[in-house]
């Protein structure tokens, strides 16, 4: 089977922390011989991006691979994903040739491509994502898509790592405000990935706002392998007490998919991360993937703050995705 | 004058044999010691693309040179090519000061343009391209307009020549349903091509859409040179009988300029490729230059049936691109 | 504090002129050997560009850095400026959170923004650019502000004293029409920068089209310290009498922000430079920073003739571009 950098689960806990361990040493010493030097690797984007664009861009770049940045649909055809589909409508080329093209003219291909926000059941079986997986001859990275954003977990992991030994630490997802009802990609991978590392994770969520099944499930698992709490609550402030990192994030509900999310004052003000709740914590730290509305999911004063570690946290995803690509496509192969 | 790469006609057949010999030694030995180092390379794109931008892309980063990518007229200014014009309209740059200028910061510039579809008496004096060509001061590379598609064909012929001696093979060009009126740039090109490696050319199309007198007479003159036959038909699926390619292509009528085509369903199933056609060939391969719609052009059953080469063909543009950006830009020059 | 180019008065007369002699150097002898292996740049763009951001991406590629090229707004998420807001609106990421994570990944960031065109007093802060030159951790170049553009004027110089020693040559800048309102960088920075080079400067534009207070001040001062003379006219064709320099800009009205220019055919005819009006000069060269609307700024006649320069004027925003990358971020550093 092609090795893949698609979604946590695929990947053993012992993968994912070795790859961490990989990032934090590439920080330290960033490889200055170009192990990837002839190579080109394809970055597909159907959405916007900065961090995951430019981390990886620059990555493979430094590592002296070339990237091709393609923004799928807009400077390229309209790609289909229907298998057995009559193309008389508006995709002119199907993945099944596209996947298979890029794989002869670049040595790993990556997509970006969120979900339609129309109906969860057509959104999780990622249609785009599953179709590079099922044409690539290459390796496929996911740059975030229905379900998980790998990438951005390993930066999460890598950050706390840098600051904590995450094992037995408290670690809280706060769901936040929002004007859009946004994909639950980066909250499931953050758990995911702080339940891997052994942390008790708190999940503080309005009811109606749970987080995937089978994420809640493997959350669970791993807590329970680790000996680590697990709890869901919609108590905040309470749920600041103790802990160590604060992750902020909005998403949609999975109830009431792409429905608009409450936007009045009071509601608002409930869920927002302020000084007056980081101050519950145990010195507790500030994340938050970005972009990030300010004062909307959190006040300036937190951002602003010695607390936040967000442009760490964006930074590591420049040695993460080294970690990434060296591990997929170097010759000294980590797993 | 400025060696350029822009009409399979200002070239010998032993020119065209050429380039292709060599992609076929670059797919093997893929050159690792840059040698197009320090160049850049201007690859401008007033349409859609995927395996022109990639494949180029991908070629110039493996030799060394730095591809820029450019949508001409979206990212930059609207650019104007008529003589004389008072500019006090869209357009804000004239070619005659854009293409000097890239051709002072690149060491190659190339064009796709793809024809307006309103007036064959415009768009077959190509006037982007033609202004290309006039202002450049250095090589230019046509990467598709509205009369041919060079560096297509040598990807075509080069994925015939790695299957069989094309000499006195039989070669099919037969048009297919669209749901638009395209360029005939590609089936011009193939034709072209095919006669010029001594194959016997048989193009199936409905009456009305025959490839423009020039591109016939050339096509013939090939022929007879080698010795080969050159039929024009609408007599499918007879026209598959005995032949050892199928090139499909869909392409909009020169009499009916950017008219609608034909879209009733009796047509459309005269005009696919099926199985059932593919069968009447002497085990003949089948290739379409992509994207390609998916049971318009030609059934899944030979897309993903043996018989299809697309994916090899869609890798030669990597091959022949290397070939061409060499042959031009580098200092051991073929022709 | 960190080293920035973003505006022509941050640097001495010796700064500005080393600058473009290094540039001369590097056109002379482009460096081979890679002196920025292994860096990232970052070019923004929030306004369409071509000799920008070829010239920025050729020049980095060919010294070893790689060139990031983000359409920022477009392919990225739309930004924020102010301070202290709400952002429950269009904007999705705080330039306090961009520009700091754009300078961990890369090794300088650079920044095209237009002003809006609607209020002066708005545009002048630069907010954009200000922004920039707050956050970031790396040097900022400006690819062009509301109030500057420090590159082109570089270019500019460079092309004048590789024609003639500037120091007591005739400068005339000749306002020209246009379909638009557009940004008085050009023009601020060409007058500034040949006022820094010695040169007589001649300003002729319609009444109420001044260019800024402050660029007027740092004209006469530089005029001043030279010994050289400082005129404003409307008198055309008058002024181009005696000129060794003419460069024709068309630029809005500060006391009329945004309206839209005057049409009218005498008023075009009186401004437009002509081969009549530069038959008045001292063997003139013609100077445009490009792209230029011909026949509305200047009659073919001229741009075709022997005095024009503008491509030559093109190409050097390569060498200089090189020389201000050099100037930043390479190890022997000029300043």
């Amino acid at each position: 089977m092609k090795p893949h950098f698609t979604h946590l689960k695929d990947h053993t806990r012992a993968q994912l922390m070795a790859l961490v361990d990989k990032a934090i040493a590439l920080k330290k010493n960033p490889p200055k011989d170009r192990p990837l030097a002839g190579q080109s690797l394809a970055f597909c984007f159907m959405n916007p991006s900065l961090r995951t664009q430019v981390s990886m861009e620059t990555a493979a770049a430094s590592l002296g691979a070339h990237p091709v940045v393609l923004f799928l649909g807009s400077d390229t055809w309209q790609v289909e994903f229907e298998d057995g589909v009559v193309m008389d409508g508006k995709t002119a080329e199907h993945l099944k040739e596209a996947v298979p093209v890029l794989s002869r003219y670049c040595q790993a291909v990556a997509l970006r491509s969120f979900p339609s926000g129309t109906s969860w059941d057509e959104d999780k079986v990622e249609p785009y994502l599953s179709a590079f997986k099922k044409h690539a001859t290459v390796p496929v990275i996911n740059l975030e898509s229905a379900s998980g954003h790998p990438c951005q977990a390993l930066a999460d992991l890598m950050t706390i790592k840098e600051r904590m030994d995450p094992k037995g630490k408290n670690f809280l997802l706060t769901w936040a405000p929002h004007i859009k009802s946004l994909p639950l990609a980066v909250p499931s991978s953050a758990a995911e990935i702080a339940a891997v590392a052994g942390m008790n994770v708190t999940i503080a969520r309005p009811k109606g706002f749970d987080l995937p099944d089978d994420v809640m499930a493997r959350v669970a698992a791993s807590c329970k392998e680790s000996g680590a709490k697990l709890a869901v609550t919609d108590a905040v402030p309470d749920a600041f007490d103790g802990q160590h990192v604060v992750y902020a994030k909005s998403w949609g509900s999975l109830q009431n998919y792409g429905a608009p999310l409450p936007a009045d004052a009071a509601f608002r003000t409930r869920w927002i991360v302020t000084q007056e709740k980081m101050a519950r914590t145990d010195k507790g730290i500030f994340m938050h993937c970005l972009p990030v509305r300010r004062n909307l999911i959190v006040r300036d004063e937190v951002l602003d703050g010695p607390a936040s570690v967000v442009v760490d946290q964006a930074e590591n995803r420049l040695h993460t995705a080294k970690a990434v690509l060296l591990n997929l496509l170097a010759e000294e192969n980590l797993s």
